[in-house]
């Protein structure tokens, strides 16, 4: 394979939809959102901080999206879609279980570098999740973790694993170890510093702690 | 050894100094910072707040802490008080590398299980760091982050584990292992329900993944 292991994030670098010519304001008040419910969560945020960082009038929230619970909505959609779509992707390669491991930990490192406010906007819905939301973001959750779930099965079936895994602790194991370098950042950064280089020495430890821990040990025998 | 692997908890489950006669008000106000907080965040909690939910005067606040940010102060203090103390009896004990990764383990789980308020009181700081508590929030995680390194380095100094491991890195994999499945609750409490027993089990994955991650391998004939 020509690809190197760690040829940083998504293939589809389109947060959201491409810009056609009346969408620009649409498209502001989306950046906008990205940008002020990451910094200051949706209750915090006002239709008025949003206009005003966008550079529009207050109305057009409402006219483009409904009501401030429409923009975060669709700002929380543009993320998903992207996580999705990628998904998709290496879901259509159907690789052998351990490639498909290092492709789901480049894609999650990937989401994390390109699209730096996902992860606060996460954060702050499983701190206070908002209603509505608590679905969409449960269907995205469900999907990735359970691409997972279904490699790490595949893998014991094919005795490559070892049978004692439980798939949905090695799940949480894995999503823990790539999302908590990024979330612990703010505190953890004096200990580490992040950026691509660093990115990638960790994604390789972390995939070759992983892989070592869940592969069956060949002197094993079984 | 006699203990059981996931005796869960810490050795002192005394979060505040004990009650002494005149001290009930104080305690109340602590234990209301420690709820509200944990709710509300900083900014979010007035010292109207803490009062009501202590049942006390507001002018109670400033008497005992000088400040809302004093209160603030001695609840995060708390915590890291309870996870120093069981740091040190754990330093103290002098154990081989990988028995210390166990107590390790055991010490984190432990503070979640009977600390839940210290999760969220830590993922706020992490996303709205207030200035004067960084410090004292960076100390502890530098206790506690540098003493798994150092085990690590003197895991591999004996020949225990891998020469390649990152002891940043790893450490930081462990923290992610252990806190992201608490933290995660609120969005993958469906994928896995929490509790004491699935907690053990969860733990015993966790340690045996990241050891056989670490370990090396007894067939490299390093």
């Amino acid at each position: 394979m020509s690809e190197t292991l760690w040829d940083w994030g998504p293939e589809d670098g389109v947060l959201f939809s491409r810009s056609r010519e009346g969408d620009s304001q649409k498209e502001r008040l989306l950046e906008a959102g990205v940008t002020l419910f990451a910094r200051q969560g949706f209750e915090g945020t006002s239709i008025r901080d949003l206009a005003r960082e966008a550079g529009c009038n207050s109305s057009l929230v409402s006219y483009h999206f409904g009501s401030k619970e429409g923009l975060y909505r669709a700002v929380l959609q543009g993320h998903f879609d992207v996580l999705m779509e990628n998904l998709e992707v290496l879901k259509g390669r159907d690789e052998p279980p351990i490639r498909r491991l290092v492709s789901v930990c480049r894609l999650v490192m990937g989401m994390h570098r390109r699209y730096p406010h996902l992860w606060p906007l996460v954060l702050r819905e499983m701190q206070r999740p908002t209603d509505a939301l608590t679905e969409m973001f449960q269907r995205a959750v469900a999907c990735l973790a359970g691409y997972v779930m279904e490699t790490l099965r595949e893998g014991i079936r094919q005795g490559l694993f070892r049978e004692d895994l439980v798939p949905e602790h090695g799940t949480l194991a894995l999503a823990g170890m790539l999302n908590f370098y990024f979330l612990s950042e703010p505190v953890s950064g004096f200990l580490i510093p992040r950026g691509p280089e660093t990115d990638e020495i960790y994604a390789q430890q972390v995939l070759a702690l992983f892989l070592d821990g869940v592969r069956l040990p060949e002197e094993d025998g079984r």
